[in-house]
This record gives C-alpha cells, structure tokens and sequence, in this order.
C-alpha cells in the first residue's frame, strides 16, 4: 500500500482552502478521540470499525485503522500537515495503518471543501440498504431535516424539502470504493452523505460541529425510516399545501433546535 | 429576527409570579447543562436538536440554537433578568443564537405560569404522531399517568384517568408553531404537553423537576404506546369497575414510585 | 398516611433475623445511592419511578418518593432502625415522603425473610402483563433461570425448570397492592417477584446482591420472552429429553455465568 | 468440584505457546475490570452472567462466577500461574469460586491456542439460536465479516466470505459442555466462536484485542440478522459477480474500518 502522503487528494489539500468558521472551536487531539468514544457508545464505531478524518488549522487528522475506537489516545491519531503534506504523527507500534479511509477522506474533502468526514457503522444505515432496492434514501417532511446543509446555496434544507442520500454498493476493501463515491459526488453534487448497502455510512460538512450533527440527524432519520417502513408510511410525502419559506442562513438555523 | 428581550410574552413574565416550591432545589447553570446532556443520552437532543427553558428565582435561562446539547457549559447558556427584562449573559460567539423555541417557551410560560419547558426530539414522539391521525394522543390505565399534573386540580392524575396529549401539524419554522400552541393551551388548558407532528414533543411544568419527570413518564407512555398500537391493544381501556380514589395532593403523588 | 413507622411488618421486623451472609458487602448509602442511579440508566427508574427497600445489619433503608431517582444522595434516603422502631435519617425537605412503596417492602420482607426489595418500571415489564391475560409468567430451559433463587430449597433453579412470576392487577395506589401481594406471596410461597399489569415488576432476595442480580435475569427474560412471543415460540418447553442434575448451592450457581 | 489447577487442559497450557503479539498492549487486571463493565453495559454481562479468561504474559486470568460483572474489582479476579500451575490470586471471601466456565475456556485455548476467550449473554445471541433450528448461524456479504479472523489462513475473512458460527444445544451446567465444544472445534476448526441455544455466545481470538473485536463485530452482525429474518432478507447470498482480492495479513484488515 503506497504512502498516504502520496495520494493525489492529499497533495492537493490546501490549508489555506479551510476557513476557520468553527462555532464550538477548532478540532483538537482530545475532542477527537471524545467522539470516537462517543461515536462508540452510539453504536456506530463497534469493532473497531468507523473513521474520522479532520481538518484543524494546517493539520489533518485520521483515525488509526488497528484501534478499538472507544480506546484510542491522543497519541494513536495519524497527524499530517497540509503545508509540507508529511506526516507528523503515528502511534508508536509500526504495525497500526491509518484508516483505509483515509483516501476517501481526501477525495471527499479535495472534491467538496469539506472539514471533515465521519464514517459510521450504524445498524440502521446497514439495514436500511437491504430494505432500499434503489440507488438513493429520500425522506421529506421531518423537523431533523433542518438540520441538512445544502452545500450549493449554504443554507439548511427546509422541513419539507427532500433530502437524498445516495446508495452505492459494497466492494471487498475501502478502496474500492473511491471511484463510486467520485462518481456519487459528481452526480449529487449537493449531497453530504452516502450509503455503502451492508457496510455503513460518510457524511461530510464544512466544520466538524456540523459534519457530527449531520451524522446524528442522519442517523436518527434513518432509524425513523425503519420504523415508518415497517408501518407502510411513505418517506417522501407530496406537498398538499406547500408553505413559503425565506431561505435562511445555513448557520442561524442548522442548529435551531 | 426582533430580540427576545422584545418578545412580548417575555415583558409580561413577572418573577414574581413563580414560587419557590422546588422539591431539590432552584434550576442552575449547572444542573441546567447537566440535564441537556442527560437528555442527550436519552437519543432526545441529539443533532443539535430540542432546548430547555427554565425560570429561576428572578432569571429565565434558555438554551443557544447553534450548539451540541450534550457539550454546552454554563457560559453557553442565554440568561435574561426578568425584572430588567435584560439579557444578562450570552455565548461569546456572537454566530450563537438564543433558541428559536424561545418565543414558544416565553408564551408557554406566560399562559400556563410553568417554570419550565422542556424539547425533545425523541424517535417515539415522532413516530407516534404518524400513527395517530387523529389530533390528540391518549391513554388511560397506566401507573405512568400518576406522574402527570393537572393543573386545574392541583393534583395528579389517577391512574385510570385518562392522559391527553393535543397533537399539532410541523411548520417550517418554530415561530410558526406559536398560535398553534396558543391554540393548543386554550383548547386543552389542563394540557401539560403538545406534540408536534413529524417533529417531537414540548412538556411544561410548575417547576423543572416536575416537567423533567413528566417528559420522562410521557416518553416512556409513548414507547409503550408504539408497542401496544403493534400488538393491537387499545391505549384507552373502558373502566369496567370504576374505583373511588380520593384526590392527592400533586407533590404527594406525582413522584410517588 | 399513618407513620411508617408505625407499621405492623415493620414492627414485626427483627434485625436477628437477617443473616451477615452478604457476597460482596453489606450495603451503604453509597452503594444503595449508585443502585438507583444504574436502574435510571437501565430505563428502570425513569421519572422519579421505581423503589428500593434494603436491610443493612440492624436498619432499614427506603428510597424517597419525591426525587428524580438518578440524582439521590445519601442524605435523602430514609432510615429506620430495626431494634428501636425508629427514624434516624430523612430528608430534609419535609415535603418528600418515604416511598409509599415502603408497606409493601416491610410485608414482603416480613413475610419471606428477604434483605432486600427492588421495584422497577421496565417496558417489557409493563408490556408482558398486557400480552398474557393469566395470572402468571411462566418460562423453562433458559440460561437465565439458574440465576434464580428457590427460596424453598435454598438452591438456585435449574435450566429446565420453569420459572413462575404471579401477575397481578394494578391497583389506584400502591397501599391496595398490600393484600395483593400478600395474597401472592401465600399461593406462590416459592415466588420471588411479582408482576403488576400496566405498571412494574418487584424482585426479593436475601441479599441485595441475589435481589439486584433476580431483577437483571428477569428483565433480560421479559425482553427475550416479547420476542419469542412475536416469533410465536412457546415460553415453556416440554422436556423431550430430562437430564439429571444434582441440586447445588444457590450461592455456587446462582452467579455462575 | 475438583480444583481448576488440576484441569487436564489448563495442566498442558504452555506460556511460551503464547506470542506478545498484542496491539495496544498486554491485557493487565485494570484493563480485565473495565472490559467487563464495558459488556455489562453493552447487555452482554447483566445478572452476574458471561466470562471472561486471557492469557497475559505467563498468567491466566479468569472472572469470578460469584460477582456482579460490572462491579469486579482487580482483586477479585483469578489469577493463575501458567508455568508453576498454582492458584497465584483469588478473591478474600472463599465463597466466590472461579467461573464455571474456567474449564470450557482451558479447553478453547489448549485446542487452538487462543490467548482470550469471552462469554456473553446477549439477547441476540439467544434470540437467534430459537430462529435458526440447524446447527450452524451463517451469513455473507457484509462489511463486519471482514472483523473476523480466519485461524487457518491466518488472514481476516473477505467481504463476501461466509462466516459461519456453529450452534450447540444449551445443557444443565457449563461442564456438560466440555465435550460439544471440543466436538465443535474439530468438526469447524476454523471456528472462532460458538453459540449456544438458549443461553449465549463464546469467542476466542489469538489476542484479548481481536477476541473483543470478534466478540462485538458478531452481536452486530447477530443484530442485524434477527431485523433481516424478519424482513425475509436471505442471510447468505449468492455472488453474482465474484470479486477477486487478494488475501491480505489479518492484522491489516481486521481493524481497518
């Protein structure tokens, strides 16, 4: 496996592309491994399974592949800088790899601006591309879509529009999977998710604090799909009286609770 | 978006109108964010989603839109001076905006004289209102409705009384939802919630403990419910033989285990 | 409401009669504090719900009805001495009474010899009184039953025996629940919990270690028996095959995994 | 009940058998104690039920039998000699015997040289093995597959391989399943883990680091095939277009996310 210093998507990272707009404060090497953690207790990183990759100030972090998620220290995360793309830090045992995520991560980060992506490995994420023949989810009408980002006007989604997570096909390694997710971007450009059927699912924002929401109303979303299916509702609903809505600012109302 | 210190419900709201009748003790900064991330782990805030409201002694304390729940400190939280009528903290971030709830809390609180309001975004809150079209949620015959006020009497609810929960249509925008719930209050005014539709669930009370357990009791009724409407049993039962109980004091009985 | 301790179970009961035989220790305020706390997290204890009951050498210790079980302190737990008959700690707050569960502690402690009394408000106790119409729950050839304890042999049940919880009817309050489970304990002598339609479940034990491990085994078989029961498999099997197996020692078995 | 030092299998365990290979570091007593309460709240481990045993450097550890799992302490686990074959620790009060599953897990280790086994007790685990009336629980293609170790090959399964887990029938005490588990070990030599009806789950792994891992890639993947039976999802695929990959080194894959 080449170095991951050596992926095109890294080399072209530029740390002067990233905004320093977080609303909670930048990623650091403790909040880091806390989600992880957290991540874990939610069910989504059992295994060891799961992945983060960060951008903070001129460094990127990725989560070390060999780890149990819930355990990782400060000092197991894999550090690069941006600048002189090398790397900065790894754990101690040269055994431990980065993440096989972690060319996606840059393709998805290279590719969409993002901050930072969050790979997870919910139950409801597996199971809901079992239950979905087609290539995308598509759920309308739920309040936790507000919480959506549209990358294409920088506002949130508004409750009745329909948010479309992309499904693309499980491959035997993490690799594999970069020319979908290239191709799932290109046709959706204003996604920040997919679906890998009976694997799990990326999401990516423009900070941390809204990539980690996303996750979270995603998930929660999914779940609620689960049951609505069981129930014969439909995800999607037509509009009987469509509401006006100014457009908001992504920020004044991502987080409205 | 006008002020919140302009809001008019919020310049009708006299400190001392509310009581010093807290069963632990007054709601503070602490306790306040210990309770969001309390309710976080319930899987009821989660994606940045719900919010809480609570007076205490001359202060009314609401909590940021923009912030993760289960990580805001004390410093994040909105404080305004009810005599005043002043905001006398706020986060530093000037991005960070009070609630979107606020209005709702400050009508809630106005009308009903609560001390506390509470969010969630529970998955059965929402379920629930998929599966009953109707527009109110009931349930007699479980111990759990011995936890519910009724604030006409003063006293709680028995246990073969019958629970109702008006049910309201989701808006795009929670400033919408304030003549629904002004509405709701009026219709039903010995109302203790109101659930929102595709959307959660609002519960006040006359003091923060009693509006902390009447969300937990009302929840775990709605988890029960979505289980009993699967098995095809009725949630409201005929009183086949009815019994006299002499009514209780509410302190005496609400947290009677 | 009379005095508790004025109670005729209380005042039959004789701290002679409880043996030091504790597993791992007799029990605290702390620990019985840490208790309350872990059946909140479990789902047992939700709003201020749900009761504890232990003999600790010669005294008494009761939860208190009127606090948010996951947040008692040591300080808010009643104590009674069992040689004087009297109260030595209480809360407080003059406002928070001893759980009005307390009658039904000291009649099932006075009557059965047990330490120890755990009330919880699990759904799937709640649900699986809805789902059978009998008067008993009843299950065999389970792991979980060898952590049940025969009160009659003084050894633990074995896997092919069929465990058998009464069910009752919920009653207005918790005081008419006295002849109840009175009336119980005396048809079932063997019996160590009793279920409550559409309310809980109560677990005794010798020891507060056996009654805490009971009410885990049970809850874990209540769950599993909702799913059986969904997936049409009978609770009780017939033994197509009966093994043979000596009677062994609760305490050898009853813990072991 | 003979003494567990004179145990044939634990007699022929061998500390030189055992590499150092492990990856975050050698499993000490703190880290023993915290994983057991880590089950426990996983559901794995309630009413004092599931094991544990790991080889760490020339000592064996097991659990207690007699002890709440998430309230252990270091002190209370057993500790044995691997080279003089003594007891070396036990617990103070003589009461608590070693786990009654200290002889299954002598046996797994001896057979296959394993440095860990677990035993767990999760509702998943039970639920299936009432589902599944053959003697094996199989499934393909998903990404948690790639979590579990081939012992043969010495590489991590692939994505579309098919794990397969045997299933025994529960018997009334752990010693009477000394001889299914030895049959099942040579029957699937391949086997890493095996279920039993009723009752639970055992896996093993070269490392206390790859057995957990197993242990929580196995429950996700009995989790998600109960939702999967019930939506007559078939658990074992045919694959339509094989993929080709090469075999990559356990340690590579098994943790890459």
């Amino acid at each position: 496996m080449p170095e991951f210093t050596e992926d095109s998507n890294f080399q072209e990272l530029s740390a002067e592309r990233f905004g320093a707009h977080n609303d909670e404060g930048p990623m650091t090497l403790e909040i880091f491994t806390q989600l992880m953690k957290q991540f874990y207790d939610l069910g989504w990183m059992r295994g060891s399974g799961g992945a983060l990759g960060c951008v903070s100030g001129k460094q990127l972090m990725i989560s070390p592949s060999a780890l149990q998620k819930e355990r990782i220290k400060p000092a197991d995360v894999f550090l690069y800088d941006l600048v002189s793309k090398t790397e900065i830090q790894r754990p101690i045992n040269k055994k431990i790899t980065v993440s096989s995520c972690s060319v996606l991560f840059s393709l998805i980060m290279n590719q969409t601006g993002s901050e930072c992506v969050i790979h997870t490995h919910s139950k409801a994420a597996n199971l809901i591309t079992q239950l979905i023949s087609g290539d995308t989810f598509e759920i309308s009408h739920q309040e936790y879509i507000k919480g959506i980002y549209n990358p294409f006007s920088g506002h949130a989604l508004k409750y009745n529009d329909t948010l479309i997570i992309p499904i693309i096909n499980n491959r035997p390694s993490e690799s594999l999977l970069l020319n979908p997710i290239e191709g799932v971007i290109q046709a959706y450009p204003q996604a920040i998710a997919v679906l890998v059927r009976n694997h799990g699912l990326f999401v990516w924002g423009p900070t941390w604090e809204s990539a980690k929401i996303m996750v979270e109303c995603i998930d929660y979303l999914l779940e609620l799909s689960l049951d609505m299916l069981k129930n014969n509702i439909p995800l999607v609903k037509e509009d009987v009286q469509p509401e006006r809505q100014d457009s908001v600012d992504y920020l004044e109302t991502v987080f409205s609770p």
